[in-house]
This record gives structure tokens, sequence and C-alpha cells, in this order.
């Protein structure tokens, strides 16, 4: 798809002699960088060619085994010691999957050796191509000198630090990581990936964990894009619509309607969850139920209504958007079931996002009933998708409700189960989990973190023991407390009376608190959701988790997982708590709303955000908030700031007093 | 990509026999459309597969032999003899790249034989696909029965011609054609094409000539999808987007800067346009150079212009066609020479639209000079990028100049160049084709007329005879007229009086006159273009080129060229001959004006119209024009009729007299 160099300097000291360089390109690599995977198929790619390009280029094409993409890769490679150019060795070394080149160098006492490599990689996939093999040689041989690349290289990322960056003052640590979690997710998407078929996995593309598979983790790193880069937001969106044929699918196999994506999924957006995970303490295989995680529907259609939200893009949403929207609310009234007796709709079987739970202690089968987490983002979606239908323009809802077959019967009983989901409480205003929570039993935490330290994996520690978290009132991350993650209390509050059920003034404090007492965080996820939380109710304790979460990967905190791949949920988790946690950013009404309030650790805030077609730039310091937009922006904007709303006119600069 | 079926049945009236029905999946078929490339290679498919799907499928997977993608198709056959299933006979007949079932029914007079076939097709290429042939196999077992395929099938047809059809009266036949022309363009891009990186090809995706190459046609086709299904135009933009780095690349081998489109392109985006083409009538070889024609750089820009002024697709235009706008820009600025005689810049060596002419008759070297197309869409293009660059926002602005590193002296060179770009006239405000066309000969059209006949092929005769085209005042096609179909007589006027040269009343009609009597209609565009231009000056000629241009494909005209290929520019050219000739339609300053003027042959005509986020109903019927937004329009619109200008209102219905 493009070409990429490296340039390295190495100098002698004191040391003289016969230096070899070798240059290769190696198809024979295999993924080996999960311990527990070990055992299983790890060689993926099928040696087809090796050869040389021109006088200086050797090149190699693979193939995946399985999806026989053809990937080519051609190198060039310039040695130089002391400034004088250094030629090949004859002939390159070819073998199958192999192709190098040697070159030697009489290394004196104060020399200089510089190696200069550049590599051009196409696939099949790649659009604009003929054939990787002759694209990627073409390209090698018309690559600029690696001075060029790095010069083009380096305005690319200023570029991206110009709308990506998040400045805090008095805190270099937190500086340097939340740089360290941008450019991360960068290196996964970015303006390189919108026009491949790319979504984004829970690990980067560097982490073989969860083998590249895409899981729910856009929920915590999309928001972050949709105020700098919406256009790789909308890239990834369009990368679930494409799979919306397929999740059409699994709902009709599963006995729904509409559209069910799964829980981990690749290529094709077929489910991808494993069946069996291995216990590392205990060595046995486990089932592994997490494919029952159907909240992930609402976390597509979430994410559907936030970048919607901050682009305006109506276009977007009318077409492709609004469908998604109604296939997923379609699943949800299809997987929700009337208790006549109660009056009430429930959706039974599921997991929620907590993976300590995926079934009754003593039940044959896994799943769990009317997880609340669950069945309010399912009331969420329906009324969204109401909520989207009733103002899309009358063209495009004919179309729509053609292709789809709706009927007003149907959009009819979409609001009346978005009326009647049941949710379950136990203990005076406590959001039970799901159905039959309060029957666990409480979870000896003391005992356990006495006995073993960290306990974050409590469910392999609990397995080892023949023992299981299913039994216990323990989670391993957010569940519950994720609602008040996603929703502000107004919303909430709007849901629950449509419900017909109580929230009141401590609902919230009242069920962080229950929850966060009987949380392991054992998902990087689970901090970033606490700190969020806690950010505006106990500042000192969200700090304390928000500095945790920021060391998730760069102190490998959960020993050992990092090297398996990045937690790229966490990382931009992070970013976003910043960006919007702690500015209090909102939209809502066509406004966007500011109320920022900064950890105490935190001396100042500065960011360059994209709204709606406008640059703004928000400054938090001490006691000031200070917001400008740019003098070409498309025309006026509404802003909020606690309870009052202004315009900002193009060029408006409007400083508040916090 | 998708399921497609066709649906047959066979009634024998009064015969009673043994029927065998033979369903394949054929990958031996060779392109045998165009009877002057038989002798060329013309196998391009190397088997890989075939095998049996489930029960009662079949499927084979072939592979293009150069571009290396794998194609796989699915199939499933169902035979009912007066409704009873027929099962196939016993296993697939297996051969190299063919895969074939038979079924064997044993009809009696009065019976009825129902033969439903549904085919899947996937390629490598396709997004959302882990491998063709699983995903082919794959969706041929799920696919729905004929008669759901069919109801979809319908339904999607019934919402494309909703917003693409073009409604006359009093006219049967043109109903009729501009009806086939909408179906044939649509059969080429649609919504299903956007997300594949898919031009337009010249003459369809079914006609072999020009072997699916992608040309300048775009020019006259985007126009109409602009104002109908601008979705698709975007993407077919994109698709020179993608190859922007192949064109800088080919300017950059030709000693330009910039971007330097070619002429005729495939897959990777590089000059594809033959070198030497066969004369039928003489068998002879001659040589080719239609890849001077460098004006296919300003009908991309024109064609990007068009696209954002009926949608004002304000993130489309700043990012990616600013970026391409500039490049090609800067690609007329650096092909232009100054001659400091005349303190005139000049564009040598090169071809206008008009293929009858590619050099000076006693040249050894191809190419003409300061061809006055070229020349002035060039400066239209200088222009144009200073347009643009003037109004994008300053943060894009600045990236966009960083990444290109334009300096400021090199837009104040464009600036000069707009302004001093020679144009030669001849006979007293003729505009020249080229330099020196005054001295070619006058051709005898009325001799060679009574001698050949079909005289629309003039360059082969006379090469046949042992001259050229080259020696006489005669073109093939529109070259200086399609300034006036390109640009309004203000734009002129305006082109005009920025490089200092004079635009009369009469300059329009004085150059159609001219150059008409002199062209021979070569190409299906050319009367086109003609009869657009002549649409309220002379409109009984006007309605007599339209009603050729209209019978180009369904009569084949051309004898014989229909068969290769249909004409997609001139199906979509006439099209819009109706839609925004007739109408009178343009869009400036955000206005979007009307003038119509029907033939006196039309009663009267009725589109439905997307600008700019609006539906749009508009009616010519005799002496009234009436023009309605819908009630949930997005805003209130500019609309000008003739002189004025008024504001519509959503759900508003303004009629005008005519």
């Amino acid at each position: 798809m493009a070409e990429a160099g490296v340039g390295e300097t190495v100098a002698s000291e004191n040391w003289a002699g016969r230096l070899e360089i070798r240059s290769a390109l190696d198809g024979r690599v295999v993924n080996g960088g999960v311990e527990r995977y070990r055992q299983l198929s790890n060689k993926h790619l099928v040696p087809l060619e090796t050869g040389t390009v021109g006088e200086d280029g050797i090149w190699l094409k693979v193939q995946t085994s399985q999806s026989r993409i053809e990937i080519a890769q051609a190198a060039r490679t310039h040695v130089f010691l002391d400034g004088e150019s250094v030629a090949a060795n004859g002939g390159p070394i070819l073998e199958p999957g192999y192709v190098a080149q040697t070159f030697a160098c009489d290394v004196k006492a104060g020399s200089e050796v510089r190696i200069e490599k550049i590599v051009s990689l196409f696939t099949s996939r790649d659009r604009r191509v003929s054939e990787s093999g002759l694209q990627a040689r073409k390209s090698i041989e018309r690559a600029a000198r690696f001075d060029d690349l790095l010069q083009r290289h380096v305005v690319a990322w200023e570029h991206y630090w110009r709308r990506c960056d998040i400045e805090v003052a008095d805190d270099e640590r937190t500086q340097l990581i939340l740089r360290l979690h941008v450019f991360h997710l960068l290196q996964t998407a970015s303006l390189n990936t919108i026009d491949l078929d790319a979504g984004i996995p829970a690990r980067g593309w560097h982490g073989e964990a969860y083998r590249g598979h895409i899981l729910w983790d856009e929920l915590f790193i999309l928001p972050f894009l949709n105020l700098r880069l919406p256009d790789i937001t909308r890239a990834l969106i369009f990368y679930r619509y494409r799979r919306l044929p397929e999740a059409r699918w699994a709902a009709r196999q599963a006995g729904y309607r509409g559209a069910m994506y799964p829980w981990q999924s690749g290529s094709d957006g077929q489910e991808e969850s494993q069946r069996l995970h291995l216990n590392p303490l205990s060595g046995r295989w486990i089932p592994d139920n997490s494919h029952l995680q159907r909240h992930i529907n609402a976390a597509i259609a979430y994410n559907i209504c936030q970048y919607c939200q901050a682009t305006q893009d109506t276009e977007f949403l009318h077409f492709y958007g609004a469908e998604m929207l109604v296939e997923i609310a379609r699943f949800w009234a299809s997987i929700a079931t009337y208790n006549a007796e109660l009056d009430r709709y429930e959706i039974l079987g599921v997991m929620g996002p907590d993976e300590y739970h995926d079934r009754y202690p003593d039940a044959d089968e896994p799943g769990l009933n009317n997880n609340a987490y669950t069945n309010i983002t399912a009331v969420w979606v329906l009324c969204h998708a109401l909520e989207v239908l009733s103002r899309l323009p009358a063209e495009r809802r004919r179309s729509l409700l053609e292709n789809l077959h709706i009927e007003q019967h149907e959009i009819e009983h979409w609001d009346e189960i978005s009326r009647k989901m049941r949710i379950v409480f136990h203990d005076d205003g406590i959001i039970s989990q799901f159905e039959g929570y309060d029957q666990l039993e409480e979870f000896d935490w003391e005992g356990y973190r006495g006995k073993y330290g960290d306990i974050h994996r409590l469910d392999r520690i609990l397995e080892a023991e023949g023992d299981t978290p299913n039994r216990y009132k323990a989670s391993k991350q957010a569940d519950v407390v994720m609602l008040f993650y996603l929703f502000s209390a107004g919303e909430l509050r709007e849901l629950f009376d449509r419900l017909g059920y109580p929230f009141e003034y401590d609902t919230i404090p009242k069920n962080i608190s229950y929850y966060l007492q009987r949380t392991s965080h054992g998902s990087t996820l689970s901090r970033v959701v606490h700190s969020w939380v806690l950010a505006r109710s106990d500042r000192a304790r969200s700090w304390s988790l928000f500095r945790q979460a920021l060391e998730s990967d760069i102190a490998d905190i959960q020993g050992g997982t990092t090297p398996e791949g990045i937690h790229l949920g966490a990382m931009a988790g992070t970013a976003d708590l910043v960006q919007r946690g702690y500015t209090g950013i909102g939209v809502h009404d066509d406004v966007l709303w500011l109320n920022p309030l900064l950890p105490d650790d935190l001396g100042g805030l500065f960011l360059r955000l994209r709204f709606r077609k406008h640059w703004l730039e928000v400054r938090v310091s001490g006691d000031r908030l200070k917001v400008s937009t740019s003098e070409d922006a498309p025309g006026p904007m509404k802003l909020g700031f606690r309870e009052e709303v202004c315009t900002l006119e193009p060029g408006d600069t409007r400083e508040f007093a916090l």
C-alpha cells in the first residue's frame, strides 16, 4: 500500500574489523507472540516468489494460507561507509519465503556506517493496484531517497499532532503517556486506513492477542476520534456496515430478526469468539461463552449516534446509519420476550460486559437473564432508532422501510418494548447486574488479596481452585457502572422514567460505590470507566484509577499482557477521559456543552477539536475556560457552558470563570 | 459481491418428449466481442477449482491471468415440471474451468417447465470477504428463493427510478430511449459500485471495445448523476483520487510537475492508450498518439467542480478535491511554456478532443500547438484551483501546501499563466482549433459523401487512400465547440477578458457554425455536444442532432460499434441534455438557476432532482415551469429563474411563466 523506510547509523568508537550487514525480506515469520497460543497453528504465510528488482532491489511475495491474500514486498538497501556507498555482495540470498542481500564494510575506529532501507508493501486487496508484486517492484524503483521519505513522514506526523494532541500542564509523565496512547491509536487507525476495509482491533495490529479480532473496544476509541479525525470514525462504522449482511444472517440463524453483530469478528464479519480458552494457572481448557455478549450491538448503535452528533453527517446517518440502527433495533425487539405476569419485556440468556459471569451457579446452560446494562442499552437503541426514523426525510424513510419490509406495527412494537423493558433492583436502589445477582455470595476480597496478591484475574484463580466467579458478587470489570459512563444522569433519568422505574438523586453514586467494591479490574477498560464516573464525585479516587489506567501498557500492569498487544480501548479511553471527561464535553440538541473540572494534579489543558466543520481551541487553566473558533468557520455555532447557551460566531473567543 | 438470479419458464404447446437442461458455470469464456481484437490475446481467465456445494449447488473459481484476481461463482438451479421439483441427473459435469448440472424432464403437450438459477459471485478484491470461494459457497447456501430475490430486485429498481427517471410528454420513442440510457448508466455505476474501486468505462462493462478502459467520458456522465445520485459521482471522482500517485509519476516522467492523468487507464491508473491501432479499411496498423490528449486533466477538474457545486460537499472539496485540483493546476502550469516574443504562455505538442488531428501535416513528431480547448480549459483549471485554495479553511490550506511543498511564488505563477495563455484566432473571430489550423486545406465534404456515403470515420477512409485528415479542416468531433458545451457565455467572457482577448456577442454562434460544417461526428459524443450548443439558437437542428445521438446505440448508427459496447457518454449525455440542457439548469453563487426551453416536439418534462440535500420536483409543461421542494428539506434554498432569484422554503412550490 505504500513505502516505508528505516535509517540507522552505526558508529565505531574504537573498534576495527569487518562488519557484515544482512538486509532481508522474511516471509517465514510465525505468530508466536502469545505464549498460550503457541501450540496452535501459527504459520499463516505460504511463500510464492522471490527475486531481484533492478540493480539493487529485492522482492518477496507470500500468500495468507486461508484467505489467499497475496502480500508483496520490495526493498532497496543502501549502505554508506563514511559517506561512501557500499555495493551489495554479489547476488541476493534466495530461499523459499526469504530473500536477503549482504553488505560488508571494513570498519576503522571512528568509522560511521549508515544503513538506509526502504520497503514497499502491497497486497492483493489493495485498490488501484494491478498485481501486488508488480506494484511493489514499481513502487520501490520509484521510491524517493530515505531523507525525502523521512521529510514527508515528519510533515505527515506534524499534521496529525496538530489535530490530535492533548496538552496538559504540570504533569510530564501524564503528558508523555497520553501522547504515547494517541500515537498508538493513530498507528492503528489513520487517514491511511480509511480506504482499507479495516476495523479497529482490540490489541492493535502489532499484538497477537485476540488474533486481530474486532470486539467492542471501538466504544472507547471512536469518541476520541469523533472530535479529531471523524473521517476515521466514519470508515470504522462503515466497516460494520459492510458486515450487516453477515449480522443479519447471524440473527436469522439464532432465531432473531434484524442484525446481530458478533462479539468477536474478522474479515467476513462472522462470529469468531473462541469456544474454549486456556487457563494458564490450571492448564485446563474452559468453555468460553463470551459470544453471548449481545451488548456489542448497543455499542455499535451508540457509536453511530456519537459520530453523527459530533459531525452532523446527515448523509451518513440517513443512509448507512439509519439502516444499521433499524436492523439493530429489530434484533433487540426480537430477542426481548414478553413476561405476561409482570407485563414486562425481558432479555434472557445473555452475558453483560462483566466476563466473570456467564451463567447461574447451578445452571447447565450459559447465559444470564435481564442484564441491566444490556436491557437499558437495548431500550436506548430502540428509542434512538425510533427518533432517527421519525426524522428521516420522507423519501429516504420510504425507501428504507420498503427495503427492510418494516411496517407500522413493528415500529409500534419497538415503542412498546422501549417502555416495558425489565430492570431488576435489589438492596434499596441497587440496579442488579442481572436478575438473581442478589442471591450470589459476597466474595472474600481481603482473603484472596492476602493469599494471591494480584487478583485481577480472579476467574483464573477460582477456576484453578475448582471454584467459579459465577458464585460471587465479584466483577471483572464495569457492567452496571458502564451505564453512567455512556449516559448522563439526565439521559438515564429519561430512560428510567420511560420505563416507569425510579431514578433517585443518589442512584448513580450508590451504584458506583456498590460495584466498585466488587470489581477486580480484570479488564484494562474497567479503570477507565470507573475513573470517568468518579471524576466529579471522588476526584482523588478517580485520579488514582486514571493514573493506573494510564500505566496499563507502558508499565504492563497486568504483568505480561502488553507484549501480547497494546490495550487500545484503555489507551484511547484515557485520552478521551481527558478530552471529554475532564472538559465535560457533550453534545445535545445541536449544542456543544462544556463543563470542565480538572483533577488537582493537572494545572491546565489545551485541545484543538473538530466539531461540525468548526475548528475549536479549548483551553482550561486554573479557574478559566477559553473557547475559540477559527475566522474561517462555516458559520455560527452554539456553545453551552453549565446552564447557559451562547453563540460563537466565526473568529469568536469566549472566556468563562470556573 | 452479491447474488443474482434468473427465472425462465418454458411451455410446451403441442410437443412431447425429453427436455434436457444444462445449467453451467463457465470459466472458459474468451473476450471475442470485438472483431479486430480477435487476433490479440483474448483468454484472460485461468481455471482454479470446481466443485459442488451442499446437495444441489455447484461452484467454480478462476483467476485473471495477469492481475491474479480470483473470481468465484456458486450456483443453485431448481427445475420444476408442472410445479414438481426435478432433481439433477447424478453428479455435476466437472471440466477444467467448467462445471454444470443437467436436468431431464419428460414433457407432455401443455407442460410447463420452470427453471430458476441463482448465482453468487465474489472476487478476491471484494471487501468483507475472507476467501472468495468460501464466500460464494456460503452465499449460495444462504440465498433466498428466486421469488424473494426478484421481489428485492423490483423494489431496488423502483427506488432507482424514483431518483433517476426523466419523464417526457408526447414522444414515446424518446421516452423509451432515455430510460434505456438511464438503465444502462445504472447498470454500469450504481450504489452497488460505490464501495468497489471502479471507474466508469467508456463502453460499459459488457462491451469489450477499449478493453474496459476509463477515458474522459465521465465528463458527459457525471453531470447527470450529480443531480440524482451524487454519491456515485463522489465514488467515481475518488477512483481518480486513488490514482493520483500514478498521475504524479506520469507527470514527473514526462518532465512536468503535479499530476498528469492518462488518456486511457485501467486498474493501476497508468497510461493504457494503444500506441498502434488497426484501420480495418486498409488492414494497416497506424501509430496512435491519442495519449497526447492531456485535456482529460481539465475534464477531471471540471467534474470535481460540478460535483461540489451540486452537493456543496465541502469536506470532499477541501480534502480530496483540493488536492487533485492543485496537482492538476500544477501540471498545466508546468506544461505551459513562455513565449517571450508574444509575452504569452503556450501549450505545445498535445492533441485536442478532435482525434482526426494528431500532428501537423508535414511534421515528424506528433502533437499540435495551442489547441484552444486545451489552453482555455487549462486556464479555467488554474483559476478554479486558485479560487478553491483561497477559500480553504486556514488549517487545511496550511496542511495541503505543506504536503505538496507549494510556495507562494508557485501560486503567483499560476495566476500569471491564467492571464497570459495564448489563444489563436483566424478568419475574424474564429477560435483556431489549434495554431496553424487556418493553413489546412478545406475538405471536400460533398465529394466524399457522394463517394462513400457514410463518412463519419473519415480518418479510416483517408488513411486507406494514403491520405490523412491532418491535412484538412475536418474534425471527427467537437473540439472548439466543447467550450460552449462546458461553459456559459458569461463564464467564457470572463475567461477571455482575463486573457485580454475579445469575446463578441456573435463569437459563439459564429464558431459553432464554422466548425459544425467541418465535423463528421465520428464520435457519438459529438452530436450530443452540437445539439446542446444549438439548443437555444437553432432548435430544429439541435433536435435533429439530439434524435440522432439518441439512436446511437439502439439503432447502432455507426454500423457495428454497439455490439462492441454501448456508448455510455452519449447515453448519459442525451439524458443530461434533457435534464440540464432543456431546463437550462446551472449552479452559480449557491443559486440553482433554471431557464427551460423545450424542443417543439416535447410537450413537457418532469424531473425529480437532488440538489444540496434538497429533493426538488421540476415540471415544465407548455408555458409553465413549476418547482417544488419537499416539506422536510433541510432549510431554504435559492432558486434563480432567468434574471430573478427567489428563496424556496421547505415545502414551497413556485410557478413561472415561460
